[in-house]
């Protein structure tokens, strides 16, 4: 009897395990079979040198249903998160600070031009006389180089209150040049169809030795398994350098033979090694030692810079006149651009495909901006063609969220730094706490509509009173009630309950 | 040994469950490994006060295969759809009778006056009078709002023929105005990439208290399972109220708290309960008593208001110019407007998004309504770009399909009242019996194109005579026969087989 | 205890046969989580009377990743492959030879005319004349074709190099009107949206009885289970014929009822026994006696006939202004037509959305071209928006991709006729080997956009020197090293490594 006891737990555990390994990869288009969503703080920290990553799980049920992943970056004064790029379209919402933010693309024009190293540069064209393996062609290349400056393409200054869209596979990094903490909210559009690979959010670091966050426990099994597979693999392939196993992630660089890099990049191999970020413990947000210069034009020609396109060094893959000079950022932070304003309520700003192009081409995400005064309402609602991911970024709500059939998915109290999902067509209601509610929605549609159900904006109001009346089994005046007694739109003021 | 096959039993009723419990989530993207597609009725009805749904399993493998639903509404004369809104678009085709259809949009103008509570509004401001909670912002609007009637949004009049299409997320309700039943068969497109959620059906009533069409049998559990925990949270949220425990369906204000409702809508509780349809059983389908007065421009006006967009009360979102303001309908029943007609064999008329945008932009529906004289044949083809859902008006027809190794996956007699899904790229062929045979195809592009394989637009035509006598190994004169001996195009006269 | 073990192997089996059958039906959205790339020969050869066919295994993790099928026919001179529609948008790269491709869609106009038939055509119409049975109307029409010659619909000559687009559901056909064997690759992506079906990739023909290429092992043992239910469809479906039980494959027009489709097509059953392939061995490429005459305009009229529209024969479903003249092909073989080229180091030629609008419209998918020469690179890169499949056409090359967590997941020496997917933003680096390389690379989207990692458009280009400096932990001319030290720009020439 032991000996059956055990056949079935071993079965059972055998086929539990084969069926929810599938669970991970079917997990196709979403689901939502949600019995309750509660707000989600971090599932993950990770630590590097110069800021913290915090990763929400994305295999929670609300994520998969709406299809996104969910991380914040707090990054030090000074610190850099280092470039990389994700498959699947972003938007980020920077939450406090200010900062730099570059886009990468391949073959956009090196607009922006930087004079600060004219001593680095006297010090590295004596070094390069040194080398003489260089060409005759990159050594020219690098000598004209030297007289401009450093040329590189476009950087955005960003801060508090800016949405900034990253669409999918673009390379781009950020740095906080200001004097306290930057941080960034970004969620990642995995259900996109931009992305043609699987569900699992992916990033891939172009520099630096950055544990993935988005594979955590169980990568961190696969890599010690792949750990001697890759070293066989370098051996095999000709990279003779022992690799650090130390570390449980690595660069993009760091997969391929070195040697092969080496003749790539035409350069030696030792810097290869560099390059694949070999024993590099800092993490995926590094101190930049002395802070980076001068990389921007002197404020206040920023704005005018994002609408002009400089087409003088144009060359290259023919983008420059569509990928390389959108717009990607707007400020919804700015009380003074909310597009909802109730007194007593509170006020609400959005960026939507008609705002910024990018989110209608490529990006196919939207956000608004919201902040409720004391014990202020959003009017029940609901979403007519997103998921919408709530961030909170200041105060406390009590968010109550119902499904089909009436029934009560969520009835959460959402706090600073918490995140709740409100899927498509579930309908909502928001009630601001004592200390007020800031919070920003980002939704999976680059024109998100919501639909009200209370106030002078509803669908009550687009309903005949008697059609009212007789769907709710109400008099002609009761239902004129409920029709017009809320004469706000979105936004309500907190009011006391009739009954009171 | 009855141990070990204790233990196998429940190893297997276990895992049998589990995997079955994913079957149902992991309904991803459409399963068509079809082996034999059978002419569906409907699964389940379910009697209201003022009528019958009837729903067709959603479960059944060829609706899988389509990614759709369907359901068909009886409505009596007074009789009222209560308002809702899915999480697919829709295209509805109305088979019987007449009545008016309204479609609720957050924001879009309420252009349509309606005069005739005159007494109704007497007594009604009276009883408010007396109702000293009201802010004085909302007295003074409700007073305004007397004095000009009822203001609604559009409604439009509808007909037997007529093609009506929902966008996802959009609120509507259907009444019958007339003095027979109407008859309306819903197609909702879950597939559809404007339903984020997963590709389970999902109807969201804003009133009454209806029973779930798309949730059968496991719903009901569920719903006894979330029974109690949804009177918990209304509890703990601060509704007192004992919920009726009595229904199996609720509407969407059901599963909010009770006092934060009164303070959105600015009501009494007692006027609450009464939104959230307690006690409620009259079901999705209720009887108006007295019936709905004068919503509607007198009859004529109306085809000139369809085209006609009102901008004087224009306000709200901004998307009256495009949303608010979507012609959704189109008549394709009346044989006048036939797109192919062949003497002897039948007609056929079609809506697509080049007569209707609403489905280019929003709904990516099209469909056609035909009609079969006795013995006619619609000619094999098959349809290149969508999967196609034929419901069958009237009469009866043999209608084969066949699948890409020449399997035959259906020889069925269809008739009146039943579905059967021609899969994407399946060839059909389709012959009415004695009675004719009347039907509306529904195609899940809002372009559906069809290839016919015989005829004189078939690709039998498309190519030479030497490659289709290569092809079937037949002489120049039989592929010429193949080529040219059946001139119609699309709907073919009965004739004779050689043969006989 | 013997008993135990066998309850639980049965029960073991039982349930991992539901799972894995299910395995097989939920591939849903493409499953990515791919530990080795390897490059892939065909796994599956079907030899015909006049050419051969080889499929790629599509259950691979590589092609369920890219969501693509592929498939070689290698087609004799006179061989012709048999006319056929799919359920994906195909991309067709012709590796050798010359041919011609017909395309057929129902309704367009039958604007090529071919005079050469006319003693056939006298034949012809004898024997017409001794047929009592056509209908007078039949009867004109063919005499009134006899007059004209044979028309049907526009071919298109193809060669080597040329890159052709089949939109999803198109009738196609390819006949070898060369001196030597052509060579064709079919890239079918079966992910695209336009396939409405599932993943698996379906081919209909409409002609012969050949043996499906996508259904092997599991399709034949159905095909033995459905056999006999076929003929059993077929007796009582009123078709008498006995049909070849020792074919694994059939035509579409097969399954349906013989003596249905004699009426349809208005021809003796006789003749439908051709139209179903019954008896018919020669498989999917099957010879043309004779060969095929004067298909086509005078070699040098047809690139202007494909830029003109003929619109004097104009009639059908309107499409002819749009579908019916789409521009289906583009030669990207020509060395004279390169994008890009590194002397000494190779060329490259692309078809994208911008060149082809089938393209952007219907097909989403682009191709390039590349040639390496001996020993030269394609600098590290990765794709920005799409999965790459690359089919070696000559020489070999070793190609290396990376995944996120710099994970290599390919190290692999591809040759010629070898094919490897490298997934959405995997970083990839491909050096070719002495013979050098020369191969196809076709992209699931329409505007398929890549990031180089080294070189002069590079995102090392991008970032300023100092980013590049703190990112890697390199001195300031270090990271000059990196951005500036190749100067050329997706394909390298062969160098040495700076070590060396």
């Amino acid at each position: 009897m032991a000996k059956s006891l055990c056949c079935f737990l071993l079965c059972f555990l055998i086929l539990f395990n084969y069926c929810s390994a599938r669970q991970q990869k079917s997990r196709q288009q979403n689901e939502c079979s949600i019995s309750r969503l509660t707000a989600q703080k971090p599932s993950n920290r990770i630590q590097s040198e110069a800021g913290v990553t915090e990763v929400f799980d994305h295999n929670n049920e609300q994520f998969q249903c709406a299809g996104v992943a969910v991380v914040r970056y707090t990054i030090e004064p000074n610190g850099l998160l280092l470039p990389s790029y994700v498959n699947a379209p972003q938007l980020l919402y920077f939450v406090q600070g200010r900062g730099l933010q570059g886009i990468l693309i391949s073959g956009c024009p090196e607009t922006f031009q930087s004079f600060q190293e004219s001593q680095e540069g006297q010090q590295g064209r004596e070094q390069e006389g040194q080398q003489g393996q260089q060409g005759q062609q990159g050594q020219q290349g690098q000598q004209g180089q030297q007289f401009l400056g450093d040329q590189h393409q476009k950087i955005r200054e960003v801060e508090e209150g800016d949405a900034f869209a990253v669409p999918t596979g673009f390379g781009h990094y950020i740095y906080n040049n200001g004097n306290r903490q930057l941080v960034v909210v970004s969620v990642l559009d995995v259900s996109n169809e931009a992305n043609q690979l699987d569900f699992q959010p992916r990033r891939f670091y172009l520099a630096g030795n950055p544990q993935n966050e988005f594979q955590q426990q169980q990568q961190q099994q696969q890599e010690q398994q792949q750990g001697s597979e890759g070293q066989q693999q370098q051996q095999e392939g000709g990279g003779s350098e022992g690799r650090g196993q130390e570390s449980s992630g690595d660069n993009i660089f760091s997969g391929f033979d070195a040697q092969q890099l080496a003749e790539a990049f035409n350069v030696d191999v030792q810097l290869i090694r560099k390059l694949q970020g070999q024993n590099d413990r800092r993490g995926n947000i590094v101190r930049v030692e002395g802070g980076l210069q001068a990389l921007l034009p002197p404020r206040g020609q920023q704005e005018r810079g994002e609408q002009q396109q400089d087409h003088l060094h144009a060359r290259g893959n023919g983008y420059e006149e569509t990928i390389c000079s959108l717009r990607l950022k707007q400020n919804i932070g700015d009380p003074w651009r909310a597009d909802v304003y109730t007194p007593r309520g509170g006020h609400r700003s959005s960026v939507t495909g008609y705002d910024l192009p990018v989110l209608q081409k490529l990006v196919k995400l939207s956000a608004h901006k919201g902040r409720l005064y004391q014990g202020a309402l959003v009017l029940p609602y609901y979403n007519v063609n997103a998921n919408s991911v709530i961030y909170a970024i200041r105060g406390s709500a009590r968010i109550q969220v119902v499904q089909q059939q009436g029934q009560t998915v969520a009835n959460e109290e959402v706090q600073q730094g918490q995140v709740l999902v409100i899927p498509q067509n579930f309908a909502a209601l928001i009630k601001a706490r004592d200390s007020g509610f800031e919070y920003v929605a980002i939704k999976t549609d680059e024109n998100a509509m919501i639909n009200t159900l209370a106030g002078n904006l509803s669908l009550m109001r687009a309903m005949p009173v008697q059609v009212i009346a007789s769907a709710y089994q109400a008099s002609n005046n009761e239902a004129k009630q409920l029709k017009h007694n809320r004469q706000e739109s979105t936004i309500g003021a907190p009011g006391s309950s009739r009954s009171e």
